[in-house]
């Protein structure tokens, strides 16, 4: 199982800009991968970290750099047995996984929210990728195209990518023990568990 | 297995107050509950609605009403083998409904975001529940401190409960064929894919 992660280090996390300076962002970043690389090794070694050119990236893993789009630059990797898992799931753990590479599907598609497709793992060389708009129900339908059976992943911590602050308050409740969760706590983050719905907090700095 | 499905019609969803009426909101909870119960009947026929009193509920289920707050009610209620499923999430199916009843945990739990418990299963008539304020946290503690073996079961169509648009978005791109989706769309809600991320749009009246 040759399993890609897309990874970029320009600006990541945008969305967070307003509670996450540049530098807190990147290294949330890091330690995210960090966290998915940990918990995809314990099933295949033949991890590919793929990156937009100069990324600079000082990590021990193997990296490939390209230039092409990112849904040029995963097909163009794709075989037989491929998975793509995104770099931004810290909530990803050993048993989630071993359900997701034990499905016996042709595709096998976790959606994230807003029609996200946060992992998935084709056992045929033919498929395509293609992100964005709502990749979820483009994946299924390429897939079915393709006359492949397709299984829907179901699971909540494969669901939650880390796009805005709604997510990071799930990495603090249901991260412990990641490191991109140890790093929100020791930049001050923490929830507030004194409301009907729990809230993210901050302590002041310094 | 006997199944509570709490209930209530006074002012439901607030939070989508600013793009649905009450009686819409009011049509869209009713719809939401009709969902749940269709998908949790093909499981058992021991349904019960708990409400509050004077509900007014025209529907043909069995239902109970109590003037208890919601724990004491539920609290009152739990037997061995009783689950209590909510009323809002509607992206259950027969798919996630068998993994769940098949779990053979003593207590098996299903997060919502926000620290929620959507669903949950108790084999173990001593387990109470205890809502809002992290739940889903103070579930596992509690079925802990009486050394019950706990599953949480990672479901992301069991992670939606309906509650803000963020989560009408996620019923109008998942739920085809759902009373409440149906009525979603017949009320001109529906999902414009032209953006990087789906977005929700609603057509103008008459």
């Amino acid at each position: 199982m040759k399993v890609i992660i897309p990874f970029k280090l320009k600006n990541p996390k945008s969305r967070l800009a307003s509670i996450l300076s540049l530098d807190e962002r990147i290294e949330l970043a890091k330690l995210m991968l960090l966290d998915v690389v940990e918990v995809v090794s314990k099933f295949t070694d033949d991890i590919l970290i793929l990156t937009p050119p100069n990324a600079e990236l000082d990590l021990e893993f193997r990296i490939e750099e390209d230039p092409r789009d990112l849904d040029s630059a995963i097909n163009a990797r794709i075989e037989r047995d491929t998975a793509v898992i995104m770099a931004d799931l810290p909530l990803l753990n050993e048993k989630v996984l071993e359900r997701f590479f034990n499905s016996d599907a042709d595709l096998v598609i976790a959606p994230g929210r807003k029609g996200g497709t946060n992992m998935l793992l084709t056992r045929d060389e033919r498929f395509r990728v293609s992100y964005h708009y709502g990749s979820f129900f483009k994946h299924v339908s390429i897939a079915k195209e393709l006359g492949l059976k397709v299984e829907i992943f179901d699971s909540f911590y494969a669901s939650i990518d880390v796009d805005d602050e709604s997510d990071l308050l799930e990495l603090l409740m249901h991260g412990d023990g990641k490191r991109s969760h140890e790093y929100l706590k020791a930049i001050g983050f923490g929830v507030d568990f004194s409301k009907k719905d729990p809230e993210l907090i901050r302590s002041k700095k310094g």
